[in-house]
């Protein structure tokens, strides 16, 4: 038997949050409703904002509640030319902490998957080309993870920079195959970005 | 260099939960906006009814957003005369878990602490007191942590009971000396319960 409706009703939905279950779930409503009742309020708050008001960038398309995100607008990353094309938010986050990229960036929010019915338009590949087209880039440096799809995205892409004649190059193995992009360690993403390989 | 403010916000919000660092927060916040922005909105919902509509149970503390719960007013409680005195509402869950028992409940929502100014009063036992002289309370059975001030505490609940000549026991020593009640498995709270001793 169970003594409030609305407890349960939060402990139901804390377990929307990755890795949480019905244990970690408990834990936590009876330690906001004893301890921090404020802090939860607070989550409640910054829950709903950024749910409704978080969108993608028009340029880059990572998570941003502007139309278009700082790292784009900033001029001193246009100024490099160089793009770097990852497969989550998360990866550019990754990225930043290595310190070695002052560039912009491209989001495809997930890889190519022909399997998934996910095709070249659901990463947006059609956005990127026109930035291909109409901007002046040096080089796209393709960041997808190292995993079959990540490197299959990877040629797909390089093969749309050939087309117009925009060095692509691909980040050095030295990160582990099979992995993910934004569990890497900062010096062997440095090492990884430095070491990057010429496609194209 | 960071894209969105309100991305920032939720991160640091999340952070409220127990358990969860800046990486768990990351994932946390990047999944729900990339997957699942629905469970989102309706964990904000849920997390502000929660926190502003529940209180606590009149009679025994717990969390609810009724004036008195749904265990105290269910008339079957209340026919063994029995009250089991917990530390927290999680401890009403682990003991209703073992089915071995039917009666009422008091939640201290703590234990005495005299170093950190925590007495009788702010763990309810006032409370606790009118109810032995305004209520036919067949046993108070004692299960407070089994630490050193859970067995203080259930100590001078025992001699309150005394004054007013209601039995009081202590659930067995089958649980881990220096543990949590909530972390116990069901079997071994289910002995604990049963081997009580008397106190008085
Ligand atoms: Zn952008
Ligand atoms: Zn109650």
């Amino acid at each position: 038997m169970r003594t409030s409706h609305l407890l349960e009703q939060l402990m139901e939905a804390l377990r929307c949050l990755p890795g949480v279950g019905p244990k970690s779930a408990q834990r936590m409503a009876f330690s906001l409703l004893q301890r921090n009742r404020q802090g939860g309020l607070q989550l409640a708050d910054a829950l709903s904002k950024a749910m409704t008001e978080i969108g993608h960038c028009r340029d880059c398309r990572t998570f941003t509640e502007e139309e278009v995100c700082a790292i784009c607008s900033n001029p001193r990353r246009q100024e490099s030319g160089e793009i770097c094309v990852v497969e989550t938010p998360a990866d550019i986050v990754a990225v930043e902490a290595t310190g070695q990229f002052s560039g912009r960036y491209f989001v495809l929010m997930g890889h190519l998957s022909p399997l998934d019915g996910i095709g070249p338009s659901d990463i947006g590949l059609d956005t990127l080309e026109f930035r291909l087209q109409n901007e002046q880039i040096s080089e796209l440096i393709l960041a997808t993870n190292p995993t079959v799809e990540g490197e299959a995205t990877a040629h797909y892409i390089a093969e749309l920079c050939s087309e117009y004649s925009i060095p692509a190059s691909r980040i050095a193995h030295g990160v582990p195959v099979g992995g993910e992009l934004e569990l890497v360690d900062g010096t062997t993403l440095s090492h990884s970005l430095a070491g990057r390989q010429k496609l194209y």
